[in-house]
């Protein structure tokens, strides 16, 4: 009796699946938060010693690229020397899953850098500790399959379980959008936040909304604004767009207006 | 009996104070639409036939003139012409408002253009047709006493009746304020709308808001752009500021993050 209760707790135990988690910062801590009833959390930060979270076992790297699913929590420009790192001790059949802010460059480093026989898949959650703050239902997650057919099985866990909106898409197509998206208003949130002092007693509905936009983005790990502005391929060319309408506008303004 | 029930209805007729709107645009349609149940509003606009408003009167330009109270809903740009042309027919003890986006160049105007024995209060109502959509109680007022002391009456009924927010302010330190709350988001707005077709399926929350902002304001006639843009004296060197910081910033995202 004794042995057989004991075998049914391991099986139990080991249904619940194993996911490692490489960094342990603002996003790997919000991850976890809301990964833990569903896995059991390994994670490895090369930080001294993490504040303990919830379901969340710390171990060394080696112990934690040897679960089934290995997130990837890291600054976008530590990527490549992580990848080297994690793969001597990636075991074949792996999903190795990024969560960057940029797509194109961290799937070149992990299709240049990943074992052939580890799946990958990019993904970008489109929200931050900032924006989650009232839960994740909702909430958007762009999604990239890049190497196997893990990204559909995640793809459903990610709609259904966690109810995010899950957008498809390719590395190219998802930059091209976030070189606006993200690279404008993280460019346009830095240079207001260098403006301060800013109004706060007369203000405007439509300025008041472009605070709050400012707000959510401005406590960032200066990691996420470098990713989003200069590990884009396409951020540049939208800033210089930018740049260029916003100075043209001025020279405009400096005229007396027509008609 | 007919004749004191003929005097008793005239005499509450007179108990509704009147109410003269110049100009019948977007702004004097809106604010119809809120003080229709307290005056009886006898408009005036340049334009052939405006369309027909519940609870307003259009007349000639010197009937909307001799109400006790006269709105001037205006561009800022034909303020001056406006009050040149309505200076004949203001009775003394007038109180003349306006509510243009800016405030020190329309106080000149009214103070030079105006009979002395008239009194003047600027205000800035700090939304619009958009921003107004669900009603206007807890929106913010700029209010700006010029001449006598008409301010504080209206302004008691602004914050009491209508509900309204009201700041009391200097048409300084209004515009000052303004260059950058009202001049840098319609700015920003302008430039955005030219970058169009922006991203619609991959947005994040902030981004979100920023487009939110834009839509505020992109439905402004242009009068509204200008007058924020070209009629505030301090716009232009905010508008200098913001692009200076913002081309410094696309400078040093050009060479590689130090660290």
């Amino acid at each position: 009796m004794e042995l057989s209760g004991g075998v049914a707790q391991a099986s139990h135990v080991l249904e619940i699946p194993e996911l490692g988690l490489i960094g342990f910062g603002a996003f790997g801590r919000l991850m976890a938060r809301h990964l833990q009833p569903y896995f059991r959390l390994l994670a490895h930060d090369s930080a001294e010693a993490p504040a303990p979270a919830e379901g969340v076992t710390f171990t060394d790297l080696a112990r934690a690229a040897a679960c089934p699913v290995v997130v990837l929590a890291v600054p976008v420009d530590q990527l490549p020397a992580v990848i080297a790192a994690l793969r001597p001790h990636l075991r074949p059949g792996t999903v190795v899953v990024d969560v960057g802010s940029v797509k194109v460059r961290p799937t070149e480093a992990m299709l240049a850098g990943l074992p052939p026989d580890v799946e990958i898949v990019g993904t970008h959650p489109l929200f931050g500790p900032q924006s989650a703050r009232q839960g994740i239902a909702g909430l958007k997650l762009a999604l990239c399959p890049i190497r196997g057919r893990s990204a559909f099985r995640i793809g459903a866990f990610l709609r259904r379980v966690l109810r995010l909106r899950v957008v498809l898409t390719t590395p190219e197509a998802h930059d091209r959008e976030m070189a606006v998206a993200q690279g404008l208003t993280h460019l346009i949130a830095a240079v207001l936040v260098r403006m301060e002092p800013l109004p706060t007693r007369m203000t405007t509905r439509s300025f008041g909304l472009l605070m709050q936009a400012v707000g959510m983005v401005r406590h960032d790990p200066p990691g996420v604004f470098d990713a989003i502005e200069r590990a884009n391929p396409y951020a540049a060319e939208v800033r210089a767009r930018f740049l260029d309408l916003t100075a043209e506008m001025g020279r405009a303004l400096a005229h007396p207006a027509e008609g």
